[in-house]
């Protein structure tokens, strides 16, 4: 399979490599050109000829933080604080899943994710396994993340899966992790630092998301959920924290050490009112730090722009600095730095031999005109309107409003209601 | 002309009336029946019958807070503090304007609010003839708000442009205003209050959008803002404030006993590290609070969807209290209060004998999916792909996303892009 994509603008989202006219061509799942427009490319054997219109290909956006099958929970229950909103509302709702139902509910979060060009996932849930045959039968790029918790999940299970997923399909892959401190018994933490450094890989849990979180880990273990995964040797090879808004000046410095991302949640941060993450600080200090939407219960909506938009204008309203957090910073966040969290260095920036994992802007509507500067533009006027094509591994899923997943959504639609209707007891709310 | 809307859910955003399944007759600019459908509405004679397929109609958003012509500065200036964006940036550029520019660039601005639902703005801006004759020319419906202040403007030229614009066509309509305590001259602001109550109308300005603005009054008049254009008389037949960040309790009560509108513009208050407002308690004390996007220069884009999650998302995270700000009161701001705020309180709400200004959005993208609550949906997961169609007047100017305004997009970029590139030098931007 060649696709041409010509006449584009291209945003290769590389180091200090600015937007150039030219070409693109993908090779079954690789990018197999880059560059100006030559007169040989019209004569050449092409599967499809994409004329890009001057408007801008780039790598699709990396969701570094979701549970895509809390589609279920969207506008269940809102406007509460995060505990009262986890335990009395989501975790019984939880209870009454099937781990079948994960396929559904995560191909409805996989929609949304193509709506946004948003090309791959960091997927904490349950039933891990729904949710990759969810990611393979659609054709977008998962990475499943362990949540092993005192619900559920050891050190054994853990390790199946890091096996099983890692070696399962070409758009799936693992990253060990768990849950967060607070939901976890030290027993069960002090075997996922033991996995981790067996399996010489990175952990990847919610960290420091509210105030109450850090206060009870305090109280539990003398010291925040950072310091206490640090010293009992949670981070040897890395890792991440999702949210991390509570943190100290020790917690970053052990992020700085220790190589930790940081992938921010603003959006769920607003809805849950957890607070501003010090992103700005984390920036100066070198931390690397990339964006998710959290899941639909939490957000609710699956949308990078919301996220860029977000992490941006909380930053200075914080600092109470408009000049806080730089919009081509943010660009990167919500890419290559994502990609590198979730280990997808094959698909972070366009380059020729990456993997073809790259969306299309329009730039032809009104909240992207005029053209002063287009990254700019992406990050605080895009919309899910200026998603006109995402393609994962070489095929375009979702093309000028379209699905090509091998799946009709009223289908999609219909079942997730069917879900909800049987666990809820409810039949569809006017 | 008569259109028939059949098959619909219909939120009419009367206060406690819940969604219902139904139909809606427009005949020519006016509603003519909400209600249950009948067998006899199949005979009827229509010039349209639309199937909304279980979508959801509703009143139009009300922006109530705009400078659309700003258009011109999207993204031109960014990551500045407001003082320095405004002084150093905007004025210079908008010294370069011609009067004429106003056309195209509000056009532009007009494309992008009927992308996000928006049928009605309230603007202020220079040149209000071209901002007129572009409402007008495209059938989009236009508040104008007086802009007078130390760059011009007159007691003179604000009658003759209340009286002109007040009688000048079907959709435009002008609400006496003046840009900000900061900006201009006591004389002209006792000028404005004499006019005011001559006139015996409501005025609106920027009110305490940043807390530099406040302390400057301070110091000049030895009282906030608020209070000291209470002073004079401002408010003597109401009117309300832009932003309203920075609100001292006396401010709130001014606001409450003279029944001020406030117009809270989160994106751009975020954007430009204003601060947060605090509509929480606006709201407990029964202040009427609208929603507006401010200008694309500092925001950039004009997106309501995007200011309802803000409105609600901010409070939540400004009060720590995730239950702060009920969905649906955010809606209501969005709709009803901007409506009234504008002085159009013949198109705020969806019954028998209002002005068409009305929306569908979309509930088969996965963004809507499930449906749980469709009100709480709209305002934390929609978005302007969720936009099937906006209709203003009795005429659709925005259906599947294709524009009926009389003009082709593609020529009002190039004529936006034009206005650029004279008068910043620049060409097209790769």
């Amino acid at each position: 399979m060649k696709i041409r994509f010509k006449n584009a603008r291209i945003l290769t989202m590389k180091d200090g490599e600015d937007i150039f006219f030219g070409e693109l061509h993908v090779t079954d799942n690789k990018i197999s050109y880059i560059g100006e427009e030559k007169p040989e490319f019209a004569d050449a054997n092409w599967d499809r000829v994409i004329d890009v219109e001057k408007n801008v290909l780039m790598p699709g956006f990396k969701n570094a933080h979701t549970h895509s099958a809390m589609t279920f929970l969207r506008t269940y229950a809102e406007d509460l604080p995060l505990k009262e909103w986890l335990y009395e509302k989501v975790f019984p709702m939880e209870a009454k899943l099937q781990p079948q139902d994960m396929y559904p509910l995560s191909i409805l979060g996989i929609m949304e994710y193509l709506t946004s060009g948003i090309t791959a996932n960091f997927d904490m849930y349950m039933a891990p396994k729904y949710v990759a045959e969810a990611a393979k039968d659609t054709g977008f790029r998962t990475v499943l993340c362990g949540s092993a918790n005192d619900f559920g999940g050891s050190k054994e299970s853990l390790k199946n899966e890091y096996e099983t997923f890692n070696n399962y399909h070409e758009l799936v892959s693992y990253q060990l992790g768990f849950h967060a401190e607070y939901t976890t018994a030290k027993e069960l933490m002090l075997d996922v630092a033991d996995l981790a450094r067996e399996l010489k890989t990175p952990v990847y849990l919610h960290n420091s998301e509210t105030k109450e979180e850090v206060a009870g880990c305090v109280e539990r273990y003398g010291t925040t959920p950072t310091a206490f995964l640090d010293s009992i040797g949670m981070f040897e090879y890395g890792g991440g924290g999702f949210h991390c808004v509570h943190m100290t000046e020790e917690d970053l410095n052990i992020c700085k050490e220790r190589g930790l991302y940081v992938v921010s949640n603003p959006g769920s941060n607003c809805k849950l009112a957890s607070g501003i993450a010090p992103i700005s600080k984390m920036l100066e200090m070198g931390i690397p730090v990339a964006l998710g939407t959290d899941g639909p219960a939490s957000n609710n909506c699956l949308d990078m722009f919301k996220e860029m938009f977000l992490v941006s204008g909380l930053q200075k309203i914080a600092c109470e600095d408009a000049t806080a957090l730089d919009s081509m910073e943010v660009l990167k966040m919500a890419t290559v730095n994502g990609a590198k969290a979730m280990g997808l260095t094959e698909c972070d920036v366009l380059a020729e031999g990456k993997l073809a994992d790259l969306i299309m802007i329009d730039l032809n509507q009104p909240n992207m005109q005029p053209i002063h500067h287009i990254p700019k533009n992406i990050v605080f006027s895009g919309s899910k309107i200026n998603v006109a094509m995402t393609m994962i591994n070489g095929k375009i899923l979702y093309e000028n409003g379209k699905f090509f997943i091998g799946k009709e959504p009223e289908e999609i639609y219909e079942q997730v209601n069917a879900v909800v209707s049987r666990i809820m007891g409810t039949s569809e709310a006017i």
